[in-house]
């Protein structure tokens, strides 16, 4: 009775079992694992010894563990606000869609025909946005409601036609990190920023002498203000228009059920949050930003878009919209570097407002106003101060001299609330809050009449009250009229739409998803577990400190594997996604430079074949892009070309970036030399850590040469896709780089005092979702992440084994050896018989399967990884699959030819086999092909999806009739 | 804007909108539902006042009180042992059987065309136990390990030549908890039970003299015994044979990975619990009990029996096999009346050994072995006096005059163990033990030489050790070889194989069950929540009840509303199923008789209408059944040939049992006279509270003139049906009747010393799950409850009015109004057409329904219940449906007849669509009709199901490929 070597969960979060192991290791033609990785990984970089991570426990023992910590957290009602409010998420959405494999494992839906679901899932969240801030285009999700502003602020400035030096100007009660994530963005783009009472501007003069003399490109304002105020913003935008401004409001979707939308006053763009549309706070995220923009402006918006479109029976489909735009049609003179959306909480709040319709939201939104009525009566009747003017939510009380008395009282009476200086207060309400925590946090401010008499408070739920605010900001427009937002209002109705839009997709709890470069690994349910608890959800990121040390020893403890697993002595957490991580890893080499005084090292060496992102961040951080070829045959560095580049631009050198193992998947043997070079000339190493799952365990960037990676924990540590975010997107450095990482205004212990500034709205970005990376490397160990690393590799090379005869393997290293992903080259072929990628990418749907990755990071190629978690009999299913497509290319080509066949009408849907059926090929291949079990069938809900045409016919809210009709 | 007049929770939880109600009734033809009401409910049974319970709260304050009560729970480890072990449930397995509505949401498998997922986990859960049994063939799971025995019992008698007024031999080392309820089973059937010490028993003559010198008909032991020995009973089996007795095996299934089976020692019968398998203790359950039998048995196994069969197209296929036993052909001479399986908990059994595997379970029970040798050796070396003997995980140690100081003294360290005697105290470990709590409950039997260490006890994971017993008690034979236990042993093949298996089934979460009687009705979230909470799930049903305040003050509330809602003054929430909850009504009638010295009042009237369970139990309660007409017109009790057998049986009557509102779904008008005519003659009457639904709120049987009445808490109070279970049946009784309430021996205050006995395992049935009631009722409050059942009454009576005119509805009351079901009559079309409930029910399939309760309460017609939950749109659709079937039997009579129509060849699966297409209809007319949306489809992975043929060729268990060829 041996037990296994694997720790219990290794063994279930690994796929291949040890017979499986050995047998596929034969196929590949290697001894051993370690063998296959000595052969793949170059010596110079090796690990010598094992990673320094504590030993693996069970799955049980990491729930107590996580439990403890939870322990340590203590929530208090949140009376903060500034952008994150109490909401109650609905549990049949919180059930099905956060806690649904179906929902969380789904990828990213850049294969529209298996992503029906979530995609109108997306077209809803962006009808919601779009309806609510009157602006005709909404994005799918942006990171957060800083990020967004700092979008909206680049956005301006490319549209705008102010002159160069113009400048953006934020009215002064703005939420403090916006502003300061706005700061940190302007300054490596040399915009400057100016920050002013806006209130009273309103003519261009008044708006141009506010920016100090200067011409202005865009305003920004908060709608409501951060202190709560409700402003008519209608002559400032007046004006800011005048002055050939845009004008960008930050704006509360609740209060906007009951206030004139941004789009009615005047507005050009509007951002913001939608967290408190049933997303739980979680200590500052994820949650989903949002943008909307105004007719003309859509081609300019960043992130991703969801629109509809057709499909090849012509029936309605959705699909991502203008997917050309900004990152890669600029590419390295974008200004957004933004890959990532935040979709599973888009998702969320979108059903928030299916599930409540227009009416529950103004239901909510009345009575989150009446209740702030009531507070402002009884502090009143306390002889509190109230702010004057009119507010929704949120009152601003004077408390000469006595703030941090009446914080300290409030915190007394289970209520956090927030100091905004020594004589005033912010004490924002939310849908959570009940009549006995009004009471309670009034009691703070000062004896009053009614103490005492708390337990007579009357707990029911209050009534909603009508708006107390003038009469030109009462919204009178409808919103979500479209019928989703009336049709699902019970429960049942609620969970059979979510499991319905779920049934349509195809997410890893159907198959595998042979995504190149994207890992969809296991996401385990013991990871996913501690998310949802209370403790972990229900913290304010600007909770004060001691009722937070238990998420904050999280962090800490998952900074610290972080650091011994890539080599670096310093992480932040902060970055909310990759491209977020880049930026900041980019800008700690500037800060770096600038400290030593090398103001000039601009210059940021990047090879060819790098990904979008990784140029678009370098212009974001105010350097200059210069390429370095790539060899054409292995797809390596071209050495004697980068010597070259380096010796063209030594002095002003700032840094190179690569990925490693490649963006082919190899280990190139060159690392070592290239860091050395790079280097020697002054500049510093970033090594973009999209791959380092093929490096956990065996080599470590910060040792064998990097300065600085970003890591994508959603890659390597097991946050789940979401559908296309939440992202995590750490930053590690060097020693060196450390006091240039970011930092946060109102959470001193979140980076170094002499930090780049914030670069996420949170102080630990989306830190509620660390407990899931946390939990992977506790529940792995150090022994557990290295096999990993191993089978990934071995997985990877089986694959190409298994599929070299019939589809060649573009790149490798040694003796054919591939890294983790490998590269099936389809050029010739397509050449030589006109199949496309596309054409086996959508024929895999109808064998059940996601296609891997579509030419990248090669034009006409596939891209598979298949990641240490598939086991051996879907791996094998997966090459038997694409060995048959193979066989059926040759078939169409010697038959009837591939216009008629059945891979360029795939993927074929079940409506298709009901009619007429002319086709060169019978039912039974089209829908049951090799061993597909007409039972266990996944229907690809539509066909083959015209993207082309929704671009030229852009609808990018849930369509009406008569857009239906016109499709 | 003003707030609806209704709860929150309730608007979520009732399906039709205002305006929908509005335009409901008008089709309905009733102003208002007060009229509706008024008119269905004869006044004499009317309630005049409000449902006195209180006010409804919101979800979040609801979650907030369950987290108060949960925290007054006090969760210790447990070593108690008796049934009740820790276990680590897979979290992939929490969360995607036990937490997904996909499997929580289904009903029992009577429409096997479309539970292939949970028929296939049951049949592997049916393979589980027999192979570690060693027995041929196993049920789908019974109710717990003590009913299952006395089912055992009552199979022995019947299928054992032996003389009447033989008894049963119980061995002393029972657990405590199964001896009671076999006496309390036995005592009404007149079975003389004996308890003996069967150890050394081994002929014939023995077993003889241990039963008192009577005839022995059959012999329970549990094996390994309740004090944690293992004994060799094949002796005892062969002087049980040769004593014409048959032999029952109360073993546990994790020890059988390492014991030598029952059936291979000469067991007939093995029982048990599964609860060990990954269930949670949950202060008791629900589990899923077991039964196995030797060949030759199988058709007399009480409860469901899963077997593969062969569908229209010859493919392979699992229905209920068997269907026809026992309560059914018996009738009024069964001796068991379940229905009931645990089948979301046999689910949840069979994926824990499908996850861990032969390999895996046998390395757990290693592991369990080796902890409790640790534990053994610490014992010594404080000098505690283990037994002599062989155990597996439980110690039997002898502490001379310190029981309770031990037991109190391990409490303080975290740990409950059991009291067996004063001098005596049982110690079990689990899976879960680790070595820490070794230490800590060894520190409890007295200082030892390794104190103070405790710090430096080693924390991984101990090492599986062999059986420590004689070599013929070691297991030799093979288990679980069956491929799908070995299938899926990474986490991700887990989640797919649940996804793929749940894909096949039609639940609630895609759309309307329209059962008569069965009340599908929604299942909120947050009703589950808090069942998976540790603090209700870890607790062991015999914890001191110092730590079990919370659970307990819940159902102590929970009895409250139900005796308020019902009208009675008392409630036993013991009975974990209907059938048990009758029988312990029954036997509280039967113990008031008795105590009243009306010894001969043992005839139980029965109107012939009536479920087969109410006769079933009242033949398990000792009473003589008598039939009552039902006139065939209305549907109702005949009150003419009432009179004429209460006359005739006046001085024997001992009740009446009645369905109220009817199982025709008529609220009869004669009730109040019916009941006045049996309590005259001295009778009581049970009101069968199936259809309690239709009442609650309304009126109260405990106050019209019932006695006694069970409910079915997973109809009227939203306990899931979980694909046929868990149930849960408490009693409720007018005062005279409450000292003859279910006790329990372990649990004085679970009910009164004067009491019947429990008729269950543990003290409060299935007190895990109670808590998904008790949220019902707080989350709807008495305006909630009772508009729930007037929505309900709306629901049905406007499905009859659309459909009156298709087929004529059987029953109705005044004005043609039916209560909250109504009865389709398909007998005269059947006759016209041939066209029969099977077609209709098998064609709504294919429209994306699953279909209504087929011939019961009349054969040939179909019973349809909306529920409240139900929305407007949905049941338009169901209406629809039905509407278009007629239509299309007209057209199959008028074209090419019946036996070629789209009706006879329903369901249609996806694989007939690409073969050979010779039908007189066309693909699209098959599966897509109406509206079913082909995007949206439920595909029924199999054609109509052959039951017969699988009958007659019985496979009980995952098939051979012989046997699957032999198809």
């Amino acid at each position: 009775m041996s037990a296994p070597s694997l720790p219990d969960f290794a063994a279930r979060h690994i796929g291949p079992r040890e017979s499986d192991v050995a047998e596929m290791l034969s196929v590949v033609g290697r001894p051993s694992l370690d063998a296959l990785c000595d052969a793949a990984v170059p010596g110079a970089i090796r690990m010598t010894g094992a990673l320094d991570v504590e030993a693996a426990t069970s799955e049980l023992a990491v729930l107590e563990e996580l439990r403890e910590l939870a322990g340590r957290n203590q929530v208090l009602t949140s009376m903060i606000g500034l952008g994150y409010y109490g909401t109650i998420t609905p549990p049949v959405i919180q059930r099905n869609v956060l806690e649904s494999p179906a929902w969380y494992t789904a990828y990213t839906p850049y294969q529209p025909e298996i992503s029906q679901g979530r995609l109108e899932a997306l077209l809803n969240f962006q009808t919601m946005v779009s309806d609510l801030t009157a602006l005709s285009v909404s994005g799918a999700s942006l990171l957060d409601e800083a990020t967004a502003a700092a979008e909206a602020m680049t956005l301006m400035r490319r549209t705008s036609k102010a002159p160069d030096g113009a400048v953006v100007v934020l009215d002064e009660a703005l939420f403090p990190q916006t502003r300061a994530v706005i700061e940190t963005r302007a300054r490596p783009l040399g915009i400057a920023v100016a920050v002013a009472d806006l209130t009273q501007v309103s003519t261009a003069q008044e708006l141009r002498a506010a920016a100090g003399d200067r011409d202005v490109f865009g305003v920004v304002v908060q709608y409501p203000a951060a202190d709560g105020l409700i402003h008519d913003w209608s002559a400032l935008a007046r004006a800011a228009h005048d002055a050939g401004a845009l004008v960008t409001a930050a704006a509360d979707l609740l209060a906007l059920t009951l206030l004139t939308p941004p789009g009615e006053w005047g507005a050009d763009v509007a951002v913001g949050t939608t967290q408190r549309f049933g997303v739980p706070m979680a200590f500052g995220g994820p949650h989903a930003g949002y943008m909307a923009v105004r007719t003309g402006l859509e081609r300019s918006l960043p992130g991703r878009l969801v629109g509809v479109s057709v499909d090849s029976a012509g029936a309605q489909a959705y699909r991502l919209a203008l997917q050309t735009r900004e990152q890669h049609i600029r590419r390295d003179r974008a200004t957004s570097n933004i890959c990532t959306a935040q979709v599973l909480l888009a998702v969320m709040a979108s059903m928030y407002a299916v599930y409540h319709g227009p009416d529950g939201l103004r239901r909510i939104a009345g009575r989150v106003h009446a209740t702030a009525r009531d507070l402002a009566e009884q502090l009143a009747a306390r002889g509190a101060e109230v702010a004057q003017g009119h507010w929704f939510d949120t009152l601003r009380v004077s408390v000469p001299g006595r703030a941090d008395d009446v914080v300290a009282a409030a915190v007394e009476a289970g209520v956090n609330i927030w100091r905004h200086d020594a004589d005033t207060v912010l004490v924002s309400v939310d849908e959570t809050t009940d009549p006995g925590e009004v009471a309670a946090v009034a009691s703070a401010f000062g004896p009053g009449s009614t103490d005492g008499q708390e337990g007579v408070v009357d707990s029911s739920t209050t009534a909603p009250a009508e708006p107390s605010w003038p009469e030109a900001l009462v919204r009178t427009s409808e919103y979500l009229t479209h019928p989703v937002f009336h049709a699902h209002r019970s429960e049942t109705a609620m969970l059979r739409y979510l499991r319905r839009l779920s049934d349509r997709d195809f997410a890893l709890d159907r198959g595998m998803i042979p995504l190149g470069s994207c890992t969809m690994k296991l996401n385990a349910t013991t990871e996913m577990a501690a998310i949802t608890w209370p403790e972990f959800a229900g913290l304010h990121p600007f909770a004060p400190d001691d009722q937070t040390e238990g998420i904050r020893d999280l962090v800490a403890q998952l900074s610290d594997w972080l650091c011994e697993i890539t080599g670096y002595d310093a992480v932040s957490l902060q970055p909310n996604a990759g491209s977020q991580g880049e930026l900041a890893g980019l800008l700690a080499i500037r800060g770096y430079h600038d400290a030593r005084g090398d103001h000039e090292r601009t210059i940021c060496l990047i090879p060819s074949s790098a990904h979008g992102t990784n140029a678009a961040s370098a212009v974001m951080a105010g350097m200059k892009v210069v390429v370095v070829k790539t060899d054409s045959i292995t797809g390596n560095v071209d050495m004697d070309d980068l010597k070259h580049k380096i010796v063209e631009h030594e002095e002003r050198l700032a840094a190179i970036m690569v990925t490693y193992p490649s963006t082919h998947g190899v280990y190139e043997d060159t690392i070592s030399d290239l860091c050395a070079m790079v280097h020697d000339a002054g500049g510093q190493v970033y090594v973009d850590g999209a791959n380092l799952n093929a490096l956990v365990g065996l080599a470590q960037p910060g040792r064998f040469g990097a300065d600085v990676s970003h890591l994508n924990l959603h890659k390597t540590f097991c946050i789940p896709h979401g559908g296309g975010g939440p992202g995590v997107g750490p930053v590690s450095v060097r020693e060196h780089l450390a006091p240039h990482l970011p930092n946060h205004p109102l959470a001193p212990a979140a980076g170094p005092e002499s930090g780049v500034g914030p670069v996420s709205a949170a102080p630990y970005g989306s830190a509620g979702i660390l407990p899931i990376s946390w939990a992977y490397v506790r529940l792995m160990g150090g022994a557990g992440l290295a096999r990993a690393t191993q089978v990934a590799v071995l997985n990877a090379n089986y694959v190409a084994a298994r599929l070299r005869d019939h589809y060649p393997v573009l790149y490798s290293g040694h003796d054919g050896i591939v890294a983790h992903e490998c590269i099936l080259d389809l050029r010739q072929l397509t050449k030589d018989t006109g199949v496309s990628v596309d054409d086996v990418a959508k024929r895999l749907i109808d064998y059940g399967f996601h296609a891997p990755t579509m030419s990248f990071p090669v034009a006409g190629t596939l891209m598979v990884e298949p990641t240490e978690s598939e086991d051996k009999g879907e791996i094998d299913r997966f090459c038997d699959a694409m060995i048959a497509i193979r066989r059926e290319i040759d078939e169409a080509v010697a038959g009837d030819g591939v216009e008629s066949s059945v891979l360029r009408h795939a993927p074929h849907t079940s409506a298709t086999l009901v009619g007429e059926w002319d086709r060169s090929y019978d039912r039974a291949s089209a829908v049951f092909p090799g061993d597909v079990e007409p039972a266990d069938k996944y229907w690809p809900p539509v066909g083959r999806i015209d993207g082309a045409y929704g671009d030229r016919n852009l609808v990018c809210s849930c369509p009406s009739p008569e857009e239906l009709a016109a499709l």
